[in-house]
């Protein structure tokens, strides 16, 4: 047998340099609330999301046919733009068969960083049971990136990380003290991930905003089997092995 | 009553460029060894210690009066140095009077990034009652710098920094997810510390060295009340506001 792959975790998009990733799966951690939208946006139909840095380049797709541009700075929608980073603007088939142009604080901008990898996916509570079963049956190396705050460690993220951790650990290699603390953070937190969520200070940047229905949906796990996957340049759904499913039933619950 | 200063906490040296330091007391921690080695220097009698970055600018101080060299690098005492990096080794007198020039891995290095703070201090389990008054009577933005190894977040020092923010943040302003973090671990530890420390990555490492004791020593508190301060580039003893002693009584027992 193989040895395993290993699992690990940056804290912070200023800490990848510390991570080689050329020949890894990084998976990119937004939960609140980029990556839980671009779960939604392909879930719903949208052909591909474009993550883009700055609000200038997504400005460049302005006008462009079948494309929709989307995103928030500080949490606020970005003036001119069709949409800002709530998930529940992505429903109702605003997005069906369009491509979604999309830029946020942190979120797109740990895409960006990440490129290079050998694969990078997007990871969210709503599609937390199929990305953990894709990275079993991809079986590589994997990072998971936290956004953060602004390069600063942030809660959410870390506690996604952690739940990821705690629930594929005997698949991976897991030794690392991010890893450790992270997993404790989600155990910490599980029996009442909102009530820990709401002291985090992202929680509270969106309620002051009054998007606390946002944060959630942002915390439910599995609703949807998408796990998006960045393809030249482009997130586009990952195709599922549906012949190993079975597989991973021994997981168990997954739900955080 | 004037607003509260506030307490932050850092989890790497990479991350420090996020928090301007010039008007703040930096705490640096690096709890597996290199401050829990100073504090020992001093009150053992050390004159000073003077931090240095690397190998080649403390051979820089070999054979001048009144100096010894030490430091680690990978946990191991470098060649042609008096001492290694455990505390152990600078006790029976050895440095008493002496100018201590110690280069480490992580510790000294966070030292010389923290340099341009208003004050710097070093922080350990065996001098956290003396630390944590010191900090309060100083009232002033403080942040507490875990060293982390090679840039990367490590457990134990952000376990420390979450027992500073745990016995002081009645004094302090604290509102960050880094500084919740740091809490919830050291709440998860302080039960049996050693426990939880065994898992870290730098406990293996030093165990393979055969240093447990050392880490063990450096997880008791309150062995000293040295708080050791950056003056000129060398730390030296802080000045103890002994008539401020009662005051800070009513914190209860500090004992992590």
């Amino acid at each position: 047998m193989p040895d395993k792959a290993i699992l690990e975790v940056c804290l912070s998009p200023a800490l990848l340099p510390l991570y080689p990733v050329d020949d890894k799966v990084v998976v990119v951690v937004d939960v609140l609330r980029a990556t839980t939208t671009m779960c939604v946006a392909l879930d719903q139909g949208a052909e591909k999301v474009i993550p883009v840095e700055t609000i200038e380049e997504c400005m460049r797709y302005r006008g462009k046919e079948n494309h929709i541009l989307a995103g928030e700075r500080n949490g606020r929608r970005v003036e001119g733009f069709d949409f800002g980073n709530s998930p529940f603007e992505f429903m109702n088939g605003v997005v069906k068969g369009k491509i979604l142009v999309l830029t946020t604080t942190n979120g797109t901008r740990a895409i960006k960083l990440a490129q290079d990898a050998h694969q990078v996916v997007a990871g969210a509570f709503i599609n937390f049971s199929a990305l953990t079963r894709w990275l079993i049956s991809e079986g590589r190396d994997t990072l998971l990136l936290c956004s953060g705050w602004r390069n600063k460690f942030n809660l959410e993220d870390t506690i996604f990380a952690g739940a990821v951790i705690h629930h594929t650990k005997e698949y991976f290699l897991v030794d690392s003290d991010a890893a450790f603390a992270a997993e404790k953070l989600y155990l910490n937190s599980r029996r009442n991930m909102m009530h820990f969520v709401k002291q985090s200070s992202h929680y509270r940047r969106l309620a002051h905003l009054g998007v606390v229905n946002d944060v959630k949906y942002c915390l439910r796990p599995d609703l949807t089997d998408v796990v998006p996957i960045l393809k030249d340049g482009a997130l586009m759904k990952a195709d599922i092995r549906r012949d190993l499913e079975g597989e991973f039933f021994v997981l168990g619950p997954l739900r955080p």
